[in-house]
């Protein structure tokens, strides 16, 4: 590493421009506090004449992203274009061959393709940074890869998706349906145009896979993840949820236990009052339960200029110190394949089903959950409460007691080949750790 | 530093205990994770007959704590004997004249000679770890010292102190009194025999001034602190708190607006729902409000043999990677004296009195309120509720528009001269950010 940090930057979208607006407000105290000297050598993207939020000219364009990573006097490449192929993969292992060193806040790219850049990181010896990927501005990575936890992690659950924690949020607080929730988050910038990744827990899937990486050496495949998103909640379920003591939140999670490890995305029942339950809005929250240190939450905002560049730029400090990890915690040769595990832990769930107004008609579901194994623990059945389109049907909502989730695929297969129910039955866990 | 680090620990209490049990426990992990190598090569407490959790024979006796910073092989000594002079700050002083690493969870001797340590750090040029000395296995100081938050931090409030948070936790949710829930802290080992530093605000304080010195490069003194504990809250404060949404939590915070810098310890009322309001039993957490990271919430257990251990292990893994940070992220000579700030900011307070059963009272007090400047939002009195010893006297409660803290302070001192109320009024601040 030479005395003044030569760094190149490629993609200058809003989360770009504010990196490099970060690091020129911050230069004299990387400098103070960190002796921290650089200098922005290059900066890239698509094209050079977009209205940008900094003075464009003051640093030398490179047409390509990739030659900043063939450029011999660059020592240290961000990369903020997205997408786990094409630009964005060229570059990052273009750089890291060339033992520069290689931040990024590009989850696709760190869950897609982490293990091959672990593996390379190490014959380069290359510094990888990606606490921007995870949960924006919460310190996760950091937390995950430095020493604060070494001894045993039972557990990692987390809201890691900000745009539907909003909606969540929004149905629950303000009796707003699903479809009004998702357009005001739009509106407000919170969620894309195709909004599609953040609602059916896919980014939270990628965001999961990393933290499990780093909790518990295994490199999973988002195939060996059970994921469900938010598609199916509907904003009555928030407030039958909540007459139980719960609000319904999209949690990631991989918890172990004894040789298993569940790696989950699901809308799941967690305690009003608890950390997971009272996290609104676009937040983020990451709890980490441990043998011997408790239980470690981390909270703040998932998202945005400001939270995501803070997490580049402590990237960038990690830099300057020479941090010498693993990208996972262990040697990339000792990172197990996927793991398809068994889901044999009994949870309680929350059940809800539309059902027929008709004589008999509670007898024979409880018939049938009960030949599934599911016994009940608590049942809220109001008479005159119907969908608009639903008419001869009500809502049934059921407390079950702890079962595996075998018997909740098998009741839920058996219900709605029935006529007892009008639209899919759902199933939510509920998280039994105070969270 | 040498390719096995040789460490001297001293005192063997409990947490050093735990330390040692934690060092052996990982160090196969220290090594394939950080090629951190090392060695006890001395233990050193007031008395080696003790009955402890580990085999003390099998490290090297030294009857005296100091020599372990005389000693020319150590590299490294971790001190876990408190107090914040005697044996602890002479083992400090040596140790680090002496270019050794230094680690300590000794919050006392943080706070009162920060500033020294500090300016012999940088003359030795030696490492200082602190981060069990707050917030037992919550990584706040490696977060405020490392690069996570670089950007202008506007505020930090926390609940520092596990002891009185179990105890206030205990009158809020079981109903119990002050001194019933005290007891049962004693029980259970959270409290000392003399417990005065966890119940007036002295142990929170002394944590906010190591926090308030990263944050805000201002060394303050104890006395620029303004300090309330818990001793005359009632367990039907808690209750009245409840009814407006409120919790009572001992707040320790440092809030900087324009050129006024607020460093408090009081019990304050904090909203049901939010991050400082849902936090229970012995549990710690920190708020730290930043301008462009927007708000960083950390969470977790507050002391013990675990947490504990884990947070010296994480100083331990810091110690390895050369980090070499400044101890409270500026020079020592850049750390300013202490500041007692005038308290400009107006706050809503939550006022108790017990008020006497007679004619014109009511107002008579709002008169001597309004006098003061103090206007009332709210109100609670209910007939028939009296303490069990003042029958003539009904606790009247009020929440304040915002008002600043010299109004509180007159109103108080022409209460108290009336015979319109039994016992002292309290007047408790209301946290206004949602935290």
């Amino acid at each position: 590493m030479s005395d003044v940090v030569k760094i190149g930057i490629a993609g200058l979208g809003t989360i770009g421009s504010g990196v490099i607006k970060s690091l020129l407000r911050n230069k004299s105290e990387l400098e103070k506090k960190f002796k921290f000297q650089f200098e922005i050598l290059g900066i890239s993207a698509s094209s050079k004449d977009k209205e940008r939020s900094f003075d464009v000219d003051q640093f030398t364009w490179f047409d390509k992203p990739i030659d900043l990573a063939k450029d011999s006097n660059i020592d240290l490449v961000i990369e903020l274009i997205g997408g786990d192929s094409g630009v964005a993969y060229d570059l990052a292992f273009e750089s890291i061959k060339n033992k520069k060193g290689f931040i990024t806040a590009n989850k696709a790219l760190i869950s897609s393709h982490g293990k091959e850049l672990s593996k390379l990181s190490e014959s380069s010896n290359s510094f990888i940074g990606y606490e921007a990927a995870v949960a924006g501005g919460i310190p996760v990575i950091k937390t995950l890869r430095s020493g604060v936890i070494l001894d045993k992690i039972d557990g990692v659950y987390g809201i890691l998706n900000g745009t539907s924690n909003f909606i969540l949020s929004r149905m629950s607080e303000a009796n707003k349906s699903f479809e009004d929730s998702l357009l005001e988050a739009q509106n407000l910038g919170y969620a894309e145009a195709d909004p599609s990744f953040d609602i059916n827990g896919l980014d939270a899937a990628h965001k999961l896979s990393i933290i499990n990486s780093l909790c518990f050496a295994e490199f999973p495949s988002l195939e060996s993840i059970s994921i469900k998103g938010i598609e199916n909640i509907l904003t009555l379920d928030h407030k039958y949820a909540q007459e139980f003591g719960y609000n319904i939140k999209l949690i990631a999670s991989s918890s172990k236990k004894g040789g298993n490890l569940r790696k989950e995305v699901a809308p799941t029942l967690v305690k009003i009052e608890s950390s997971l339950g009272t996290v609104s809005n676009v937040s983020n929250v990451v709890c980490i339960t441990t043998e011997y240190n408790g239980t470690l939450v981390l909270e703040g905002e998932g998202a945005g200029e400001g939270p995501t560049s803070s997490s580049v730029l402590s990237d960038v400090v990690d830099y300057s110190m020479n941090t010498r990890n693993y990208l996972f915690n262990k040697k990339s040769s000792d990172l197990s394949d996927p793991i398809i595990n068994k889901d044999l832990i009994e949870r309680c769930y929350y059940l809800r089903v539309f059902l027929a107004d008709q004589k008999g008609a509670m007898s024979n579901l409880t018939a049938i959950l009960g030949k599934n194994g599911i016994s009940i623990d608590q049942v809220i059945q109001r008479g005159g409460v119907h969908l608009k389109d639903e008419k001869n049907f009500t809502p049934v909502i059921m407390l079950t007691h702890p079962v595996d989730s075998d018997s909740i695929d098998s009741a839920f297969s058996e219900l709605i080949k029935t006529d007892l129910i009008s639209m899919d039955p759902i199933f939510l866990p509920v998280l039994k750790d105070n969270l």
